[in-house]
């Protein structure tokens, strides 16, 4: 196997699927690094959706309960460390995690830190003095986020953060957009938007998603900034990234900073691409 | 770059996308091959959708025209040929068809058959004696195909072959199933088919797609048979390979064949992934 070449796993982030990674995984592999993007359980391909969704009944669809609502980060983290031993067969891996991904990396390199080159958190949660991501979405300097402005129903009823990617609303389309990719125009973002799943397993949100020192703490790392991101605040990802130096001083984060909203991959995908091959 | 690594780009056929490769291109990855896998202009994260499909107004959808009625196979084979261009950098490319992707990939090989180190069919549509897609759908060989059940509207209105993916009547979800993916549970097939796109520009039905013996016509082929298809059926199948064969004598298909539907790429990946690699 050539040296040079790079293994990397992405794990999406939040409502987000396999697909959301297609233009830097194009790029990447055009470099001749092996990439490997894959569906958390519940999502994308491995996807099940609401009935009343799959009908088109938005007024059913706030209250029916998801058919994910058993799914925990566990089941996320057994299948991302499967797909991180197969691919570090051919290599060490480069885990990165987007958005609420980042949970599911944490763990996982808690789980098999010997498998990894280096992680990458794309504005992505970093669990360190709070464990779980309802606790650091509740943090102050996520006060200034967006996202919420989406979600639909009530969770406890759900047991989902659901949002509706077929509401076709304009101003509800606007709120997606700007809070997760409020740099590309509102025609490229329908097209990202259209695979987006409804339900995010309220369970993930609240399960202890930490590492340790000893294993997770060990693993070199990255952060990547996204300084427009209304989903993520900038204060909140350098909170996170405080957090974590402060609890692996000899390991503290490589950053590294990218002028764009919560996604990248989808309005710079050449510069996510460059920013992912430099270490 | 180890020489045991194989190139591979997938064009997907007719409302379909990059996103459903991706079983079958995480198992490639998996063996330390390159995997790219594009969306055709106007499909996946590059879709533009009819207004009324995004506002869920199927009424009005079945008359509306279509915003990519003025795409043509031209503008297909400009976007794949720039990507083996690319991916031929790393060593030839393995071009992989699948449906209607056969008519884009033959008119591919025919513009750069230096870059290629075979063609891969995937039930794919094969034009020889006949110049289009409409032209070899018209074939008595294809009069089983149910596929057309999902059509709806009036393409010379439209100017698009529409269906509707969100069309959640069990009775219609049931014909797309059967027709691309009826070795899937309906569960199964309702993840793979939230990603299909409505419109299939009309234009490229009509667009001679052929190639010549002295281009399209030396370069390594391999045609891989799906005998439960329901979309390509396997008379038709068969009967394009023997139309090629007596067209390219010097260079007949390698011919494979797997008991699947017309998508092996979501119900059979593993034994796709391994007639693929093994020439």
């Amino acid at each position: 196997m050539d040296d040079t070449a790079m293994n990397f796993v992405f794990v999406h982030g939040a409502w987000h699927t396999a697909a959301h990674w297609n233009r830097v995984g194009r790029r990447l592999t055009e470099q001749g690094h092996r990439v490997i993007a894959l569906d958390l359980p519940g999502s994308g391909l491995r996807a099940a959706y609401p009935p009343s969704y799959l009908r088109n009944d938005f007024a059913v669809l706030a209250g029916e309960v998801s058919p994910l609502k058993e799914v925990r980060l566990a089941d996320y983290v057994t299948a991302v460390a499967a797909e991180v031993e197969r691919a570090a067969r051919l290599g060490p891996v480069t885990l990165v995690g987007h958005s609420f991904g980042g949970l599911t990396v944490t763990r996982v390199a808690e789980a098999v830190p010997h498998l990894l080159r280096r992680l990458v958190y794309l504005s992505a949660y970093v669990p360190v003095s709070v464990p779980n991501g309802a606790g650091l979405s509740a943090y102050p300097e996520g006060a200034a986020s967006i996202s919420g402005a989406v979600l639909i129903g009530d969770p406890s009823v759900t047991g989902a953060l659901r949002i509706n990617p077929r509401d076709g609303d304009p101003d509800y389309v606007e709120k997606g957009r700007q809070a997760f990719y409020n740099d590309l125009s509102t025609d490229e973002y329908l097209a990202f938007a259209a695979y987006l799943n409804p339900d995010l397993p309220l369970g993930v949100a609240f399960d202890d998603a930490r590492g340790t020192a000893a294993r997770w703490g060990r693993v070199p790392r990255t952060f990547v900034r996204c300084t427009k991101d209304q989903t993520i605040p900038l204060a909140l990802q350098d909170r996170m990234i405080a957090e974590a130096d402060a609890a692996t001083p000899d390991n503290p984060f490589h950053v590294d900073t990218l002028p764009s909203s919560h996604s990248p991959f989808a309005s710079m995908p050449d510069d996510l691409a460059a920013v992912l091959v430099q270490r």
